[in-house]
């Protein structure tokens, strides 16, 4: 097993070395790679990845990635765009679930659901135009890119509780009659119970019973909006981790962002990244996964914590109590 | 002034009469013209709505619509659609802004502002394909489109606060680089203060810091879903108005469906149904229409609220008090 570390710019090389050393506490055989791609690698060389990379990520079975900073050239192609391109990660897989003692917006916490959204195509297909008076993008939907979906997240509804959610807009877009058909023919032939609802309808239910989830498959821009969203319920963007996964490779990312506002202080809160380790190891069939979780409502109730929680630990230290429990 | 009725189906019937009712206390001349549309009339007639229908509707200056059930035919155009193109109402305006007494799922009520939709183009274009294989739709973003919203949007500013947020996704999608640079342009030239956001960010912001913004602009579906999950800031569905504004005519309508679970019943919620009367006031500019806030506000005061909001009045009660305080 080889995993590239990228671990990009900003709190990503505060984030990702915390979360390494988790990783490292479980004594597994694995290679690591570390890779430098980003805006940083971008001002010092003019490219923020090259071919070259591509190639050493696609030698490596799954990715462990931070956060990379924009950068500001209108030719230039987002890394993590073209990383989920080139390994063909088809499901964006967003765990939503409270942590112990963390409140989110509304309060509650009894919800434990999943955001399985479609990673590869709808209005991500990059067939587009631009004029000036009048630009247009085509939101493509195809029965094997839904059918694999679907799949994945059936798969993923009879580890659980075997209700799955289809979101989608189907009374406007005929592209997602398909979409629709498709998944509700999967969820049939797995025996997978399951119901629809429209997008709109679907991000005011989420906000209002989001325990009635359990998991949730959609098209591309819609889980994009939703599972952002859906990091409020959690308490911030901050705390949620998330996998891109193919049927050959991974890649696990936390969704925050580079944050170069608190970047280099040492005090950015290395939890979500922890918790792309704890995927990683699912994703690895590793039975030990579930410690992580422990551990971190450990270091939560004893208030080893960043500044953005409330508390006064660094980064570093965050990272050693966990890796110390597990 | 000659303005449509259209109550539609299920609790449409309900709330309409009692919104009448309201705008009848204003002691306003026009002429009222009711129009049977929807299910009960596709049941009866195998149409929803006519060419004859709509020429009416043309010779109106607006409408106030209630709820239509949705027809279970494959080839059924949505009444709401064909109207909203029939009559060009391009911007879909939707006050997010808290009543009193009523929490919404965060608890919070200082906040106020308005989303304002492009409602003609984006995803609902209407070019698409339908393919066993491979389905599409075009997402189209146009100069002229892009236009008129940003200057409805900034219209609006300059009446609140000036500041204006608008909300794309071009870090992924070349056609909102052309709506992003169009109400920029804008913005700058009508001096409303702006900036910008991307659509997966602001639906987290607007679940975390609501406060923060005044008038929203955004293209067709993100202004869908980012509206209908506002309205759990508010509490809930059935307290939110709309409207549907074009250059020539302007259409008003409750957030809500016509919920046959409790249509006939005369339990349902009209508070959002009178809140379009305030809507369709403003748009005539009558200055009394912010008496509709205040008579609100009392009836809520006053506990003559209906069960979904833990009273025990009828939908009639409640309007007949909002009128009675007109
Ligand atoms: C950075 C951006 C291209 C990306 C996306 O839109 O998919 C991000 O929002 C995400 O959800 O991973
Ligand atoms: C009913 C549907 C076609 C409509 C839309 O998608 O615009 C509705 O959701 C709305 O927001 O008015």
């Amino acid at each position: 097993m080889r995993l590239a570390i990228i671990e990009g710019d900003g709190i990503g090389r505060e984030v990702i070395p915390a979360a390494v050393e988790v990783l490292d506490a479980f004594g597994l055989e694995l290679e690591k790679v570390p890779l430098e791609l980003g805006y940083a690698r971008w001002e010092r060389t003019g490219t923020a990845m090259s071919g070259e990379d591509i190639k050493t990520i696609k030698g490596c079975d799954a990715v462990l990635f931070g956060a990379i900073t924009t950068v500001p050239d209108p030719n230039y192609k987002s890394v993590l765009l073209t990383i989920r391109k080139e390994l063909d990660l088809y499901a964006n897989v967003r765990p939503v679930k409270p942590l112990p003692g963390i409140k989110g917006v509304t309060g509650k916490n009894n919800f434990d659901f999943i955001i399985v959204r479609e990673n590869t195509e709808g209005l991500y297909s990059g067939i587009e135009e631009i004029g000036h008076d009048l630009s247009w993008t085509k939101r493509v939907v195809t029965r094997k890119g839904s059918e694999r979906i679907a799949e994945y997240a059936c798969k993923l509804a009879k580890q659980r509780n075997n209700k799955l959610t289809i979101v989608h807009k189907s009374n406007v877009l005929k592209s997602d009659k398909l979409f629709l058909d498709v998944c509700r023919q999967v969820a049939s032939s797995h025996g997978v119970e399951y119901s629809d609802m429209l997008v709109d309808s679907m991000a005011y239910s989420l906000m209002m019973r989001p325990e009635k989830y359990d998991v949730i498959v959609t098209t591309n821009i819609f889980g994009d909006i939703l599972s952002d969203m859906c990091a409020a319920l959690v308490g911030s963007l901050g705390l949620v981790p998330s996998a891109n996964i193919g049927r050959k490779y991974a890649f696990f990312e936390p969704v925050h962002g580079s944050a170069p506002d608190i970047a280099g202080k040492g005090i950015s809160n290395p939890l979500a990244a922890i918790l792309c380790v704890k995927m990683l190891l699912e994703w690895m069939g590793n039975p030990g996964a579930s410690v992580i979780d422990e551990a971190v409502a450990d270091v939560l109730q004893n208030k080893i914590i960043t500044p953005d929680l409330g508390g006064t630990s660094t980064t570093a230290e965050v990272g050693h109590a966990v890796a110390e429990y597990v």
